[in-house]
């Protein structure tokens, strides 16, 4: 059955029929607005929108991979802050004729991921549209931190990073020149495994500075020098090229750093912190703060694809 | 220029520089998330996502038209709940080649409207798409006072209308014939004028339930009757049908209670209170809650249009 068959109340039912709510969600889907705990008084907040063919295709990604995909970039965001993820609201356009199985199977890919981060999907819009689009906000609570902005790097810092990074951009390059596997790489782009966890646990051993890995890292990490006012060096040995990433790179003909430092996507978390902060395991350091400008490797600055741009 | 030749981070830049902030924003746009406040400890979310061709025609609105609309369909939602409003989200997708003023004056409208009940565009996201569309989540505080659902309506309730309804469907008649004028109709379609006051009014008044009208009157007090359990009676003189509406459903061949029970995008409110309930200015009787269920014109079920379903 097509989402135009079942119609807009319909479809809207058998979504929020699929649904459960955590503690955080005061009032759920089904009214004019969601209700949501905000305990800080204060509510974290981000939108992040994918794109049919732009973000995601339907022949490389099901739909609970697009569900997950897209509560994930917006949660890791969250993370990044220092909060912790509440709630997830979504706007969903599609074509009239799309399955609602698609639509369905997308809830239950937002759900789950929510559900990882105890977070709940209480409410969004459905319209028709020609091209397939999903909006996501999501909302979270800083537990009575102050939040933890791209702006605070100091100079003698170190950078940390926590999670993956080059999976997603490996996996996608592998898709892109037609092959399935290896299946870690071809995964890994279609679900993030976002170090949810890290993001608050960073705000709590007083990093001062956070971002979401998502234009990739060499870029991600050049906001976070701008908005800050300093220069950030990035150590490239602090990089082990895992072993499918090292073979997929040598048998495509691509150097695996130009994943690792540029490619974007899988949601780790970078984050600078004072020296004398002994770091945990789930934040490996990878560089330094500076005085000056911009973001070196190794001291030089880096002349592979710096990162990702939306419109180009 | 197009917002492919500016990029994503440039047309950020430029839409940001246009916004400012209220009281409410902690942290306004450029980091991974905004920081709202939402002294209540609980905050109160809705999205709603406006599709070109499907929602608005650039032909018959600006972008600052687009921009207006936008915000108000879901600010009147948070004003639907009886709470005020306080910050905006907007994920946009855009074809490359649309003009970086199109999107700057979007961003104007969208202000300017949130303005207007003291709330701000915080953050959001930017996509290149074939579909120009504009995803818009916005959240409000409820000042201490429990949210206003559809679902509490009670047998005896008065059911009353704060703002205007049907002008917006006769506005977009009239565009759909192919004329502009009247001015008052048109304009009412492609501005709503959203009475926001009157939601967190109705909720200190008392109100047992309350919607926007964004469906269209009947449809929208069905929702209304559906989650109350209740019977609901619109009666048709307490509509006065304005002249200019009289007059154009007179050249047009279209009864104009078809345009004010079942157009919607006014975004109206209708809400339901206790008989005692002296009601203020802002809030006209136009009907009566009973036992029972669906929703009656006069005492008889109404064979006219319906109302919206985005997929049909």
């Amino acid at each position: 059955m097509s989402v135009a068959g079942v119609g807009e109340f319909g479809l809207i039912d058998r979504v929020t029929a699929r649904l459960s709510y955590g503690s955080t969600v005061l009032l759920g889907p089904g009214d004019d607005a969601a209700v949501v705990a905000a305990p800080d008084a204060r509510v974290v907040a981000s939108t992040d929108v994918l794109v049919e063919g732009r973000h995601f295709r339907r022949d490389w990604s099901g739909a609970r991979d697009v569900g997950h995909r897209a509560a994930a970039a917006n949660l890791a965001d969250i993370a990044a802050m220092g909060a912790q993820p509440t709630a997830l609201l979504v706007a969903l356009c599609m074509p009239p004729e799309l399955e609602t199985g698609w639509a369905e199977e997308l809830a239950d890919g937002l759900a789950a991921e929510a559900a990882k981060v105890g977070a709940s999907v209480v409410g969004g819009d459905m319209s028709a549209s020609p091209t397939l689009t999903i909006a996501v906000t999501a909302l979270g609570d800083l537990g009575g931190r102050p939040p933890v902005t791209r702006s605070g790097a100091r100079p003698g810092d170190v950078l940390a990073l926590a999670g993956r990074i080059g999976y997603a951009a490996a996996g996608l390059t592998v898709l892109t020149r037609g092959f399935r596997t290896p299946r870690l790489l071809v995964e890994a782009c279609r679900r993030p495994e976002v170090p949810y966890a890290a993001g608050p646990h960073a705000a709590r051993l007083g990093a001062t500075s956070m971002i979401d890995v998502s234009d990739g890292l060499l870029a991600d990490v050049g906001h976070v020098a701008k908005a800050s006012g300093v220069a950030v060096d990035v150590r490239r040995d602090a990089f082990e090229v895992p072993r499918q990433m090292r073979d997929a790179a040598q048998a495509l003909g691509v150097d695996p750093y130009s994943w690792l430092l540029a490619g974007g996507d899988d949601h780790a978390l970078a984050a600078t912190f004072p020296s004398a902060v002994a770091l945990p395991p789930d934040w490996r350091p990878i560089g330094r703060v500076a005085e000056g400008s911009g973001v070196t490797v190794d001291g030089r600055p880096y002349d592979g694809p710096a990162g990702w741009d939306h419109f180009r």
